[in-house]
């Protein structure tokens, strides 16, 4: 319970974004309108989504703090906060501070005391915006760009973003996630939020190693066969694999995992014949997917990296751009 | 002479910052001043000094040259830039490069060609940015963000900046200066800033080794125990303990030198009820400072972060805001 | 044919620059007449080009893909940008990635999805901006910020907007190159610049190891001896030599080079009186140029790091800033 509130204001408004789960059905839809409003009316169609730059956070500052590698996340949060007109600060992280220490605890009141007022964090450690959502001052918003295994909310929204402009509806659609759904925050924010809109069938497909063990109990159902879990797909999401995953005994050999669980024309036939197939990137090639599937007609893989900074810049721009209550009115009639 | 007079130009104004030494008192009021006019009127209170961003060095290059570690004071002086409105370069120095060394001399040229106005120099050579100050062109103006064991201005600044907003003024005030002396860079600035603004009793304490021997010339009264040099103090500033100190004959143990000179709720008892807790950061836990009191009611740690903000800006806006002086009027009467 | 084509659209405005080969004669006038008019009116003397920052490219994003170290293209190139007020991002080029690589092609692509204007790329491989481009999305400008050995083509628009500057004309001059002709993508690219304007008498001056095979067909007069050479020259180019050639059979020592080829007063003395000096920097002291005569009167090598500001905004501004072609009008008499 506490967790889910975390990232609410007294108001019930967005204060920080940490996870999907919690979040209401119109707070969701209303960070999919505001991400739309940011797109030129020129490009309105559903493809190469362009967002103009707006004066809304100048004066801003944003930092990002992460903790853990990652180029393409990190550059599009970069571009969304400067499509903002925010300043951004990139913080080079000594990797040996965890996020319990002392010393990161201190660097974070120190960024504050800087008049930051966003702190972008990704870390490999499930939970870790969460702790340090729970220790900044009121007048920080804290985004999770993905921690550990637990949940990247951003990936999600930008991922239903992208269904939305393409299918309109959720609840009619059909919508298959594939893959390593066992460890992957992707996967765990994508069925929060589909589920939280309504959807009406919702699968999981992968090897038994691979589904964590009380997923049905979230809405979804689970699926070992790519022909049976593809059937009638109205959107495809494919996960992608972890090689360092295949170096324990959950996976065989990244050849034998493409035969069985690799999107290819041929295992895609089965769905829809305008099934939609999404990526968060980066993509192995010949491992998840076939290439003639990702650059096929039928990807939306880079739709969704457009998305990205339309959807971000709307989290950023809401959780930001709160107005403060009137103290006095609060208690009004 | 000819060290102190480098940072002012012909008119007696600022041109650069390279130490509080030699600075008549109303320079030292005037950047006081200006750095208070940057914050914003609904927080005109003691704590948390917020500046909005201002046009006043729009299309000016600020570089920062920072041949040393430092996140804390690199991220200040870039967020006052960007307040600013500045552009800001950061470059990757080639550690090997020295201050003495032809490469360095023809790195800076290279900046002054591209039309950088201004260069903030860390160091850990005392005097690297009086020779950089000697060597660049008349456009370019200099910042000592730290030089070896000289000088440390704008650190100095800001904690007479957080000392001003809380007590007002400087002449009745009791300040010690507590730790490593001999060292400390801060300290030495520090020093300077408050004897020129006629404090009555300035006392630095510390250990006999960490003492520099002719210290009492430049005005302060020297105590090697901390219930004495405390007594009826209104402000501690405490010193980051450098650790590499420990290695050699100087000083004992952690432990003992904590027992010793580290700064406890028990130690501050004899100092005045409303007295203020400084330290330059980061601060080393339990070895100079204990958390009780960095992060108790009488600490104003973050505040001082806060305030490098507005100092900062102040001194940057002021040495590249010079107007140029009439040189036909020069001469007249 | 393809080669020269593929930097123009269809209209036969630049879209990228690759290199100066194939360029007209108007077009290199254009980027130098676009260059001064960014030069601030109070400094149209030769000396010191100052630029003024103009909102052109504001909500631009340009990317710095730079796969070979490069301090001060790099920074000049960010410069650029920021005085035209578009974003610029930095990215951490995993040097391992191959230009052919499916790896960087991914990486491009969802460069390009973030949308991404113009992609500065730097790379130790021929033809890297090349392939680039052959790639890139219909709105992505690429220009080449040095190639392997086969061109620079900045670096020689700056070095003739330089010679402009203070000859006017080119069609009158001797200009003589000095150096590592057959490995120097400088030199390759000045050539074609300099034969492109007409210029009269053009000439490199190397030893016959660093002279490539087929250089006169380029339309330059080959010398080995520098008194020869050097004799009437208006510009001297002399080029950095890599340090690393030094090692193979190709040359004696940096003495011997030095004592050959390294340019003194004295060898200087027999060029014109007005002789202008030139270097793309940065210079070896020592062995190819004297500090005497690269820090004397005669010396632009600082003009041209100046000058590189503004003609890297004139590229960027017209490959950027072309107005899309009326599609209806385009067969209209």
């Amino acid at each position: 319970m506490r967790r889910r509130n975390l990232q609410l204001d007294e108001q019930g408004r967005l204060r920080h974004l940490l996870t999907i789960e919690g979040l209401k059905r119109q707070q969701i839809v209303d960070i999919l309108d505001t991400a739309e409003s940011f797109i030129t009316s020129s490009d309105q169609q559903v493809r190469n989504a362009q967002v103009r730059k707006v004066p809304l956070l100048r004066g801003k500052t944003i930092v990002n703090l992460f903790f853990e590698a990652s180029t393409r996340t990190l550059t599009t949060f970069e571009l969304a906060a400067k499509r903002l007109s925010a300043d951004v600060l990139k913080i080079n992280i000594n990797t040996s501070a965890t996020v319990k220490g002392e010393s990161l605890l201190d660097m974070l009141q120190n960024l504050e005391a800087m008049q930051c007022d966003m702190f972008v964090v990704r870390h490999s450690d499930s939970g870790a915006a969460h702790l340090i959502a729970q220790h900044v001052a009121p007048h920080i918003s804290v985004i999770n760009a993905g921690d550990g295994q637990h949940a990247h909310p951003t990936q999600a929204l930008l991922d239903i973003f992208t269904i939305r402009r393409h299918k309109g509806e959720f609840a009619p659609l059909t919508v298959a996630i594939v893959g390593d759904i066992m460890h992957s925050r992707v996967a765990r924010s994508q069925i929060h939020a589909l589920t939280t809109l309504g959807i009406s069938d919702l699968r999981v497909i992968a090897p038994k190693t691979l589904i964590p063990s009380q997923v049905e109990g979230l809405g979804v159902h689970v699926y070992h066969d790519m022909k049976e879990g593809l059937h009638n797909a109205d959107v495809v999401i494919m996960l992608r694999l972890q090689k360092e995953r295949m170096q324990g005994a959950l996976l065989p050999s990244e050849q034998e995992y493409f035969q069985d669980y690799g999107l290819t024309e041929k295992k895609l036939a089965v769905a829809k014949t305008d099934v939609m197939v999404m990526h968060p990137g980066p993509i192995n090639r010949g491992v998840e997917i076939d290439s003639e599937v990702a650059d096929g007609p039928r990807s939306v893989i880079l739709e969704q990296v457009s998305n990205g900074i339309a959807v971000r810049m709307a989290v950023m721009s809401m959780v930001l751009g709160r107005p403060p209550m009137d103290k006095e009115s609060e208690g009004a009639p």
